[in-house]
């Protein structure tokens, strides 16, 4: 069989305050194609559907879209785990009725050792756990690590192995490094509770979700995260970001990367603000991308980043790369030079790196006369 | 066919701080031994679910495993819709897949029109609307009332009612009054968005939810409010709650109550303090009982909600009944008799029926101690 293995959709998540539904809405749909074109038969989503434990309404109205279409619209049966980003009880809600147009959705351990089976596959669903859940599930007291639990679950799922099927593992944690010979590597990259690649061996393909980068596991031909389908953060920015084609028909599996197109990109610009201002310059950027400024100038620059706005419509993030080189004198002449509230308000987004609202703009104003009238009397 | 008709759950509530779940769970239980008794054709639960918009997990996890118990182990066919306590776009998370179980949820009015056959009855489920809704649903800006929307909703209704069927209304508003004749009693009583109840008549059964009160429409044979399960406030506390069991297979059809007993029970005393606190006296409440007390005295007790607890511990509600009639100096002398710790002690707790918290106590006595020493500097 083939499928289509992604995760970390984080339905809801804002950046700096820009709401990304239509980004995610057409990430979905880019998603939908590649099932189609690829004709998979079934499509595994590894937690992290939503992107807080209480989501928006919104949110929760494009995710229920998304899953309808997906699975009754278009027919694919759907895998599904929660991540440590969702409520295990809110996106569980109503879940006993999904099986009926084979979408599985496991939110707790109670049956993840009972697999799925979809044609030559065993697909065994496990959500986020803390350690206390597993603990509770083997009714053993010694657990303590998530990597303690891996190695029971593993074990209690391989005695459910049907002979002559592939073994698929979902799962949502943070796996690294190795559980034996390398065990100092293992807590330094992971800590306790990160997983130990070798432990997932038992299986013909483990679709992971948690961490938002495909390269997490570059080495690993069989233990994939997908990464998001969007970029969620700076460090993500030179990310190629997709979707894996898992096919279970030879041995090994063969897995094919598709990658995603993003609507809107989200670029690091890293220059000096005479450049950046520079409408002669060209940047790799439209209005519409979301953009985030590494400033190289040493010197203190007024009303940055409403400047940078006026070019950079969508600007989220600006950081100074190097150190101000200002002299108390220069600050002194430039102060002399500008009235309290101006003064106030350039103070305010060095500080903050966000131009005061409207409402901070009045209460500053009434403050600054408070201040001036007490001084006169 | 035989149906049960209940509404607003409200799932979740709290009573003055008091957690219901158990209560809830009780009533849901003795609902279900009710509709297995009767062996109804289906259960129709008309609107408020949920107590609030945003339910905690604890609520949705109780709703939902209730919901699968009636409809997936009981098989019992659900009708329901959501009320104007609920999110239409929580509560309706998933409904696409609930339909396969014959559970029928509507929380919009996209499929209002297109009744729901069970045997020889035609469901119409119409969840709580806003004007706006209809006006939209209609494209027709002239609609301004519940009541203008509800007079389309019903003609377009009957445009689709298959002659011989009973046709049963399921629906979330207040309906009081009359359309014609007494146009004042009507704003009078329920202003523009009552809906008059002659609107109604064109159905065989109308099943309402809103109101927490059977006895609402007590002229009305065959349009009804269930009421909620339980006693939801001191208003409440006089009501038998219960079901309506519907039967269609008489003409007109055959409404029977059939009553629940409350866990714990909700009662208003209304007495003297003394004669509240003397133990010889034999109240009719059990310890775990809801009790608000109208207390007859005429002058301030310290201490009086505190010490009711010893007696009612799960007092939920203090009111006075009589005007005070202490003097000035009654006050004078017992102020001066008390510290001022607790004289504020009393104070808060005369002013908002409620003790001091652990907390409120620190920071008051934090507030003295500060407030004597600036008198001492």
């Amino acid at each position: 069989m083939k499928f289509l293995h992604t995760a970390d959709w984080h339905i809801g998540k804002r950046l700096n305050g820009y709401d990304l539904l239509e980004e995610q809405q057409d990430a979905y749909r880019q998603i939908k194609a590649i099932a189609r074109e690829e004709a998979v038969d079934a499509v595994v989503i590894a937690g992290d559907l939503f992107d807080r434990a209480l989501p928006s309404e919104a949110a929760v109205a494009t995710l229920d879209n998304m899953l309808v279409d997906l699975n009754r619209q278009e027919h694919f049966p759907l895998l599904a785990i929660s991540g440590n980003h969702d409520s295990a009880v809110r996106l569980g809600y109503g879940q006993e009725w999904f099986a009926s147009t084979d979408f599985y959705l496991r939110t707790d351990l109670a049956n993840c050792l009972t697999p799925i089976t979809l044609d030559d596959t065993e697909f065994f669903l496990l959500p986020y756990f803390e350690p206390f859940a597993v603990r509770k599930f083997f009714q053993d007291e010694d657990i303590r690590t998530v990597a303690q639990g891996m190695e029971r679950l593993v074990a209690a799922m391989q005695a459910h192995f049907t002979p002559g099927k592939r073994h698929v593992l979902v799962a949502h944690f943070f796996a690294a490094g190795s559980s034996h010979a390398d065990s100092e590597t293992l807590v330094q990259v992971g800590g306790l509770n990160a997983v130990p690649v070798d432990l997932l061996s038992p299986f013909d393909y483990v679709a992971l979700g948690h961490l938002h980068r495909k390269e997490a596991l570059q080495n690993e031909a069989k233990i994939k995260y997908s990464g998001s389908p969007l970029k969620f953060s700076t460090s993500e920015a030179e990310d190629t970001k997709g979707v894996w084609i898992v096919d279970t028909a030879t041995d090994p599996v063969t897995v094919t990367f598709r990658p995603l197109k993003p609507l809107h990109d989200l670029v690091v610009l890293t220059d000096s603000f005479a450049h950046l201002m520079d409408r002669e310059r060209d940047y790799p950027v439209t209005p519409e991308d979301f953009v985030a400024v590494d400033l190289t100038d040493t010197v203190p620059i007024t009303n940055v980043m409403q400047e940078l706005k006026t070019r950079f419509p969508r600007i989220i993030e600006l950081n100074r790369v190097n150190q101000l080189t200002v002299t108390p004198e220069d600050l002194e002449t430039q102060q002399l030079q500008q009235d309290p509230q101006t003064l106030l308000a350039n103070f305010f987004e060095q500080m903050t790196q966000h131009p005061l609202t409207d409402q901070q703009r009045e209460w500053a104003e009434a403050a600054l006369q408070r201040a001036m009238k007490e001084d006169t009397e």
